[in-house]
């Protein structure tokens, strides 16, 4: 098998590990626009040699694992290359743009929209781990229209790392995704910079952070670049979590005013529930 | 040594264990206002009996952790019964109108401010552990006030079960954990509040959160009645901290509204920083 992995980060770094760590007779070409992430994944074995357009012919896979806005300016450029026995799969926190930019092209059945549920605050190939995928779910966008025998090949790589498999259409998947994890990382990196703008006493956070506000503020350290990509890109999804966001906190600050601890309760209680939803469902 | 522990939950309850594993020659006497927390931390071995008033006098320490209002409530009842030897420490997580509600009291000097910076979003005593100060901060506040000779025995014990005692005034603390905790709590009650409100299906919550999300909406789990006081009671701080909150979101909607990427990656680049924050101060 012949994979291409285009964008070396955690997620293509993870994934060429894992594939590494499953199939012998295995070939990975990695590309990324930071070359020293091309020669540390050459050095430590994680590819097996730098990507080059001429090799686009003879790959099963290629993994785009780019930001979101670079993966919907190079698609439509794989898709107009490929053979016809290559699937191209992008791993974007997005999708409905990027699926929605390739459906007139001929080659749309060769594309798969995939969103991996799984990463952490830190980037780069030297955070990179096999395990990254292990138990975590993989929602594919849009299935119908890609090629039912590549679909089918695909879903058994997918699940051969270790993933769950949900499928979504994209449409969906970005206006539910911006609640659940692009909030939360604004929230995060909003907190993040609301405490530092105070605090001009570093040593006062410091002394003064419990477990609590780490756990709060821990996406306040993910990547700027992915980041403001996926947050351009689902936008108006976003803007609407956000105001829903801003008036609860707002209704909540009125409560505080008031020193309505009864109302306080009721709604803390309630939200407590999230504990069961986390849990899986009761 | 004979000990009260007026509260028997997490932090009451950790610091029971705590307390038990490091002496031999010690009684601790427990209350709580609900019945099943006594007789759990009875029958756990975790209290040695039921705290009775007229055992006040021969007590060398009490800890009051009890929601803040509830201390508020029942300090001055405490000092005006302990003899001369007693040391009450409140363990609540506002301090100012805590210390500032006794500053005048003849036995002024037989009280400390403490905030353990430690916890979980657990509670109840069945969450108690002896290891949650370890290398934890004890911030005291106000000591001054206390009783040189009592305090020197004080930290002895705080640092004993394996804490990190920093000094500070009690209204510059509350000015400053409104930002580092009580802000971070809200944040995340909030998410919870609005991914909920939005998804009725809570299928597709689970199926979408990643650690992310489960990271930031952690402390969403946390006791409703302890909170909800603690926002009462450090409500000047807290609604300050919650305005600076929203504009920083608002202004970061802007962005996003803008597309203006720049800017975007700016700001969270700088934000980023909280890493070395959080890694000790570089």
């Amino acid at each position: 098998m012949k994979v291409g992995i285009v964008g070396l980060g955690l997620i293509g770094g993870s994934i060429a590990l894992k594939l590494k760590d499953l199939f012998d007779n295995l070939t990975i070409y990695g590309y990324d626009i930071d070359h020293e992430s091309i020669s540390y994944t050459i050095k430590n074995k994680i590819i097996d040699a730098k990507y080059d357009e001429d090799l686009l012919n003879e790959l099963d896979y290629i993994f785009l694992a780019i930001p979101v806005e670079s993966i919907k300016k190079q698609l439509q450029n794989y898709l107009d290359k490929i053979s016809e026995k290559t699937l191209i799969i992008d791993l974007g926190s997005t999708k409905f743009q990027i699926s929605n930019s390739v459906k007139d092209h001929k080659k749309r059945k060769n594309y798969l929209a995939a969103h991996p549920i799984a990463g952490t605050e830190f980037s780069g190939p030297g955070s990179a781990s096999k395990d990254l995928f292990k138990n975590k779910v993989m929602i594919l966008c849009d299935t119908k229209k890609t090629d039912s025998n590549l679909l089918l090949n695909a879903k058994k790589i997918i699940e051969s790392i270790g993933m769950i498999i949900k499928i979504m259409d994209s449409k969906e998947h970005d206006r539910q995704i911006a609640y659940v994890s692009h909030l939360s990382h604004i929230s995060s990196f909003m907190l993040g910079k609301t405490v530092m703008d105070k605090e001009d006493d570093e040593q006062a956070i410091y002394n003064m952070a419990g477990s609590g506000f780490e756990s709060t503020v821990r996406l306040a350290k993910s990547s700027p670049e992915m980041w403001s990509s996926i947050f351009v890109e689902n936008k108006k999804n976003i803007i609407e979590s956000l105001d829903e966001y801003i008036s609860n906190i707002n209704n909540f600050k009125k409560l505080i005013e008031k020193s309505d601890k009864k109302t306080l309760n009721n709604e803390m209680r309630r939200i407590n529930g999230i504990k069961e939803i986390l849990n899986g469902i009761k």
